[in-house]
Parts: structure tokens; C-alpha cells; sequence
């Protein structure tokens, strides 16, 4: 046993078990305290410090949830075998301390899902909420409508009606905290669990939804216009998920030929549905946008999904989707299972936001931004050799880059990571058969992207001197 | 064909197309333009109002889609059969328009599901969130760790262990976007779907995201004091979901006893879980509270549940789990599916007004004013005959009304609004035995609530005089 020369600051904002649990903890990764030791009990030590006991309960119960001290029955507290405690801190990335620590880290991450907060719209943000919660407005905080409040499900009708071609009445809109929790809600709408295709490679959260929910998942290849729509025809799919707008991680942009196609496919039969995740559409560099596949259709066919995560910030978890109405009916028939699952406040902002204008000037100057990025970006590309191809451009928040070298996709993410850059392979998006667990990976139809090491390069969050540097980087690594 | 006589005015707030739609419904509705007329085509009256096509598509989709018009291939669009409306109109009660309509409503609603928003907060709201947005606090914005923010789970850990007797660490604590979404995401981490065992009658919604996800749901009687264990102990239920703190609907505050015993059973064989419900345990008018039976746990058989929806308000969209560790391991190997659902706006929010104190007086405030209301609706249910008897007081938003009378529960709610209040009856929250539908209601042991209509009564929502007024109709309604 032995005596804590710890000291409590109570003026610190650090609360007191945590300043008590730091300490112990110091102590025996230091070696201060060794393994074995016994530690003194919870009362003997409040009583020594003068606080209450539950506060040395915490940092204890703390401490023995991550492995430092254990608890021995009719014994007492005793520090743990230090060793061991490595590996449990690798596992154990998400804890709260870990993760402020590792912020501090320089490495330029050439991220797909990041975006530019520097230019978020604060002032607005700020003026918008405060005359909100001016008014002494209790609707603001009383239960919302399940598929959101309608003031905003009409804005969001007429801005995806003007800025998207998407054609639908405010009550096929439904809110929901996020795209996963969307994909959720929509799967439990269907009475089965019916066999989806997905582009090979998809976007890996979707995929992971749905095999989660038990869908037989048929991976569709891609070729240079999108999914390939014969190889759907030829599946036993009844749904098939789709990102014809900039499908990630390709980048590509379905032609209209093969988006009539794939309409077609689902028209064949009833019950078909394409599910349209329009993720990050409002970035386009090049040319006019191509409205959404759901305005070609008649309307009964196409799940459209959208984000304000790309567009506004993905901290305020806001995303929509529109069903067709025979779908409609499955989710007024559960909507007690539904309450609503985006902020109120949140709703109210984004609204005031869109209709007042600001979210259209902020656009407008956000695609300037990432355009600018985006420009650079490809300049800085062609400097290279050519030993790089880029594919995927002109269009949302990631280019894709394929590398014409020896070395394995990893081997080239390795090196990267040494020279203190991140990037991203293409290779974690490839899906595998769920009905066929063994088969190997599908690739019909020889592309660069599945037969050379290949990248997802984001720019959004980057700033241009990082963007510099982090190609510079890359080109002396990958030796280009 | 008829000239439509529609004055558009541009300076409104209702935006041109809304002004369109609800010209054209108003005169389809009064008869005006009558059925099978056919309407302008859609540019025609854009030219002759002078507004862009696409706002008149707009009008019209919703005219469609809400059944007043019809469109007919190769020939344009035509009013429709009005008679055949009424119907559409009942089960749409979610159309935005109807929803602003029907809040005009003076029926008294006994809602055990509000809460008296007049005196939320609004000033330290305003000011937290303003604190929040001026130092252009980026963060604020950017994608949040997929349990929640690391700052407002330890404050809620410190919380949980002050106010409930909760132990955990901040991350063990989970956060989501209502209690829905949480016992989706709990469903998703057992790899079995595990047989349920419920009290009944039980919380409905818990029931539908249990029955939806496939669960074997096994209804277990509850007598005074709370799921009867032995019957539990007889179930092949792996999985427990109750209330101890106030059980919903019956409002029973589960005694020590029962709780060890329950404890003792998920003890018993490895795997089985107690789902605790704790929500609204924070309003206790008579003694002290109960701790959490978490809190007598060991950390490893109890899921704890907690909500922001009745302390502080429903919209803001924020519950809590505290997974035990065996539970954690699963979460973590699945964190790419589950992006965090609730606003990081409201998070820190939240975050601040528990830190400043804030919390704790609008709960001191909340419950004085709560009690307020239950001790006058127990005064004035006292002047009524013998012929009510009251349960589940003292704790909660809601009481229990059992009424002696020889009308059925169907009967007396139906008089009861025919008197301008609306009541809720217990049986609309029994289940059935999900592994035998057919099986008659399981009632083992007589209690006054399964043998006579009793009622959830809330109070929360209404006023002082609105109780009276509502008190006084039903016992002129029910003859008392």
C-alpha cells in the first residue's frame, strides 16, 4: 500500500475524479506505482483528500474500465500488470481522453468526408437562431411531426424541385438524423428482406446497413457510364442502390441513356425500387448539374436521398428522403415507431436558412471555394509524371487517383504514411457477395481502377498550402 | 375548361405555388370548379399569371397527389370526383395542411405524452447557444464522435452517478436520436435475435421496434409491485425491457425486492440483459428517488435508458444508453454504421446547461411546478364518488384512473370526448404474446386495472384550470 501524493486543484475545470483518475493513472504508467500494489480504498482516500467518495468511486471505476487497477473481492483495489495495457489502449481509440489527444497530429489527410468548416456561415447562423428563440417560441421545443415539421419539408420540396428536378409533394418528404438511420428507417418498410445491387465499388456505411438488415447483397460492376445495368437485369436484385449524380467512390456521372435504363429495369416489374443517394450533387465545377434520376421518373419508382451534411455541416445530422407513395402508406401505418430524429431548433435554422436566401449564397460560395481546390488540385496533378491517371473530377468533394507503379495499393498508403500523408484506397469500397461469401471479387470489364492502385483524394477540408504539400509529399514517396 | 379568377400576391409570405394550390382546391372543395372540369394546362396559366411553369407543376403535383385533381395521359388535368375526397382526407391527418388546421382544437387532452413547455428556458437557451456561435467555434460544426461528444458524456456520467446512482464511464454512454433509435441500434448489436420479455401492458413503442426487428416478444404479468419475476424465470426470455422507476402505463415504482430479483435472474445464466427504461424518473414528488437498478448491478447484466425528452424538451432529440462492457466490444467493431444522431449544436448546449447548473434548477422548477398539477388533480379526484380509484401517483407525468363503472373503456372514452376531453385507456397498451398470436390476453392475477377501464391521466401539458375544467367535464361525462 502506499501513500498518493496527489494534490486536487478545485478551481481547475478538470472535475475531481478525473484529476484524481489522471493521477493514478500517471503514477502507474511511470511506474510509480507497480503492479500489485495495493491501492488504498475509496474511503480511506476521500477521507485524504477531503472529497466525497463518490468522486474516488468514479476515478476508480474509471481507472478499472480501462484496465489499470482491478478490483479484488474482500481485497481491495490493486494496479494492474502494466504490460498489458498496451494493447488495450490500441483497441481502445475511442476513448474520450484518447481522442483529444490525438488531434494534435500534422498529418495532411487527403479525407473523402471531410468538408471546409472555415467558411461556415456563423454571423447567419447566430441571427438565424437567435431570432428563433427571441420570440419566447415554444412550438420551437414541443414534439415535431414524425416525418419532420412541414414548414421545412415544403422548403425542401421546392428547393429540390429548383436545384434538382425533383419532383414530389411535402409529405413524401421524411427528416432523418443522418442517411444511415434513413436506410434503416426505409428498410423496415419493406415487409421482406429483398436482395439489393450495389455498385462494386459503393459507399461502405450504406452496404453495411443493409447486410447488417440481412439483404442478400449483389455487387453490380461499374463500368466508365455507372452501374452496369445488364448485369442488374441479369440479377435476382429488387432493389438497387445508386449514386447516378457522382457515384462515390468513382466519382463517375451516370449518362442519361443509362439512367433511362436502369428506370427501365425498375418498370419491368412491380415492387422494384432504385434507391438514389444524391450525396453531394451541389458541387459541381463543370457544366450544369443533371437533375435527379427521380424527375425522370414517373414518380413511383425512385427512393431520392439527400444530405445538408455536405452542403450545410455534417454535425447537424439532417437528411432527407423521398418516397414514392406506395411506400408512403407502409410508413404512415408505423409511424408510432417513428418519432422524428432531427433537432427541432436544427429544422428551424435550416429552414430560415433556405428561404431567406442564405443557403444559395452560401453555396454559390462554397462551389467557388472547392472549385478553386478542386482546380488546384488537377494543376498540381499534371505537374506529375505520367505515372498518374485522374478519374472522377469536376464534381463533389474527392478526385480519384490511380497510381501506375510496382507496388501494391497498401504497400503505396505505407509510404504515403511515412512521408505524413493519408491517403485513402479504393479497395476498402469493393463489396463482396453476400449470397456467394467465397466468390472472388467481381470485375467484368477491365478498368484502371481495379486493376492499378487507386485512391480517393478529398479536398474539401484542406487548405490550398496543405493541398501543395501533401502532393509534393506523395510525388517523393510514390518516387513520380 | 375554365378561366381560373386567381389573384396572385407576391408580396405574401405562402409561397406562389401553395397560393395556386389552394385557389384551385378552395374552388374544387366549394363546388366551383366542378368534377371532371378540365384545368388550363400547366402553361397556360403560368402565361396567364404571369409565374414560371414550374410553379404550377408544383401546384399541380400537389393537387395530384392530395386527390383534388387528376391527370390524364394526352389530355391534360381534370377535377376530380369530390365526393370520393372526405375519405383521402381522413387518413392523410399528415398532410402539412391539415396538421396547421387541427391545432385549433379546445378538446382538454389528458396526454400522458406532453410537457409544459411555458416555462422552458428560453433566456439561457438563447444565451448558451449564442455563447456557443460567436467565438466562430468551429468544432461546433464538424463530424461528431459516433457516440456523442466526449464532453457532454462525461458530464452526463457525473450526472447519471449524482442524480440516479448510475456507474459507468463516459464511455460506456451512448447517445441517440430518441429512445427508438437507440433500441434499433441495441437490436443490432446481438448477433441473435434474443426472445424479450415485457411488462404488460408496456411502453408501445418499445414494443413495435421489438416486434419490427423479429424479436420473440414474451408479455409477463405485473402485479403492485412491478414484472412479476417468477414468470419471467419461467420464460425463455433472454432479454428483460422494463421500468422500474415508474413503470409505463401503470406507473408502479418497483420495490428493492423485486429489483433483486430480477437481478438475480439476469444473473443466472450468461448473455441475459435488463433493459432499464429510466424515463422520467426525474420527477418524484413524495420521498426521495429510488436509484437506478443499474446502480445495484455489477456492470454487467443492466443496459441503462435514459431521456432529455421529458427533463427539458421532446424536440431537441436526445436519449442516452449506458452499454455494459461485454456490449461495448460489439458497438466499437460497428461504429462505421452508426454516425452520431444527434445535433453537436444541441449537444453542447446541453453539455453547458447541466455544467452551469442550469439543469438542475429548471428541474427543481420543473418539479415543483409538476407537482403542482398531480397534487390538484389528486385533490379534485378525491371530490369525485367512490367510484374512481387512483394508482401510480406521486412520481411521473401521469396517473392512473380506474373507474367503476359498468360502460366499457371504449364507451367512456367516447363520452368522454363527446364532452370535449380526451382520455387515454390502458388496454391500447397491452401486447400479445408474439410466439402465440392467437393466445387469449395473459392476465394471471386480478388487478383493478386489467378488470375495470382505467385510464393513463397527464397532466403535464395542461394547466391548473384546464385540469379543473377537464376533471369537471368527464365527471359530469361518466355520471361520478
Amino acid at each position: 500500500m502506499r501513500e498518493l501524493t496527489l494534490e486536487l486543484d478545485v478551481n481547475n475545470k478538470i472535475p475531481l475524479y478525473e484529476q484524481i483518475y489522471e493521477h493514478i493513472r500517471n503514477e502507474i504508467k511511470a511506474g510509480n506505482i507497480s503492479c500489485n500494489t495495493k491501492l488504498p480504498s475509496t474511503r480511506n482516500l476521500a477521507a485524504h483528500l477531503d472529497v466525497s467518495r463518490s468522486t474516488v468511486d468514479m476515478a476508480y471505476a474509471q481507472l478499472v474500465s480501462e484496465g489499470y487497477i482491478e478490483a479484488r473481492p474482500y481485497k481491495g483495489y490493486y494496479a494492474s500488470e502494466i504490460s498489458l495495457l498496451y494493447d488495450i489502449h490500441q483497441e481502445d481509440r475511442d476513448l474520450p481522453h484518447g481522442e483529444e489527444e490525438s488531434k494534435e497530429d500534422d498529418t495532411i489527410d487527403f479525407s473523402p468526408f471531410g468538408i471546409e468548416l472555415d467558411s461556415f456561415p456563423f454571423n447567419t447562423w447566430r441571427k438565424l437562431s437567435k431570432n428563433l428563440l427571441s420570440a419566447d417560441n415554444k412550438e420551437l421545443f414541443a414534439s415535431c411531426h414524425y416525418k419532420g415539421a412541414p414548414k421545412l419539408r415544403q422548403t425542401i420540396c421546392h428547393y429540390l424541385y429548383e436545384a434538382r428536378g425533383v419532383r414530389c409533394t411535402p409529405k413524401q418528404i421524411i427528416l432523418g438524423a443522418g442517411n444511415e438511420y434513413l436506410l434503416m428507417l426505409l428498410n423496415s418498410l419493406f415487409e421482406e428482406k429483398l436482395p439489393i445491387a450495389m455498385e462494386n465499388p459503393t459507399y461502405a456505411n450504406a452496404y453495411n446497413v443493409f447486410r447488417r438488415n440481412g439483404n442478400d447483397i449483389i455487387p453490380i460492376s461499374v463500368d466508365k457510364s455507372g452501374m452496369v445495368v445488364e448485369e442488374l437485369c441479369a440479377s435476382k436484385a429488387e432493389l438497387a442502390y445508386v449514386m447516378p449524380s457522382h457515384q462515390f467512390p468513382l466519382g463517375i456521372v451516370m449518362p442519361i441513356k443509362r439512367r433511362l435504363a436502369l428506370l427501365n429495369w425498375a418498370c419491368k416489374k412491380e415492387g422494384r425500387y432504385i434507391i438514389e443517394d444524391d450525396y453531394d450533387s451541389e458541387f459541381r465545377y463543370v457544366g450544369k448539374p443533371m437533375p435527379a434520376l427521380q424527375g425522370v421518373d414517373d414518380g413511383n419508382h425512385v427512393i431520392y436521398m439527400g444530405t445538408f451534411s455536405k452542403s450545410i455541416a455534417p454535425s447537424i445530422r439532417m437528411s432527407y428522403m423521398v418516397l414514392p407513395h406506395s411506400l408512403m402508406k407502409c410508413l404512415s401505418s408505423q409511424k408510432q415507431m417513428y418519432s422524428q430524429t432531427v433537432s427541432k431548433m436544427d429544422q428551424m435554422i435550416v429552414n430560415d436558412f433556405i428561404q431567406e436566401g442564405y443557403f444559395e449564397r452560401h453555396l454559390n460560395k462554397m462551389r467557388s471555394i472547392y472549385r478553386a481546390k478542386h482546380d488546384f488540385i488537377m494543376a498540381k496533378l499534371k505537374e506529375c509524371s505520367g505515372k498518374l491517371s485522374v478519374s472522377g473530377e469536376n464534381s463533389g468533394l474527392h478526385i480519384l487517383l490511380t497510381v501506375d507503379s510496382p507496388l501494391t495499393e497498401e504497400k503505396l498508403i505505407q509510404r504515403a504514411l511515412k512521408a505524413g500523408v493519408k491517403v485513402h484506397g479504393v479497395s476498402g469500397y469493393y463489396i463482396l457477395d453476400s449470397g456467394n461469401q467465397n466468390s472472388a471479387m467481381p470485375c467484368s470489364g477491365q478498368t484502371l481502377w481495379n486493376t492499378h492502385p487507386t485512391f480517393l483524394i478529398g479536398f474539401a477540408s484542406l487548405s490550398i498550402a496543405q493541398i501543395e504539400e501533401g502532393i509534393e509529399k506523395l510525388r517523393i514517396a510514390w518516387k513520380l
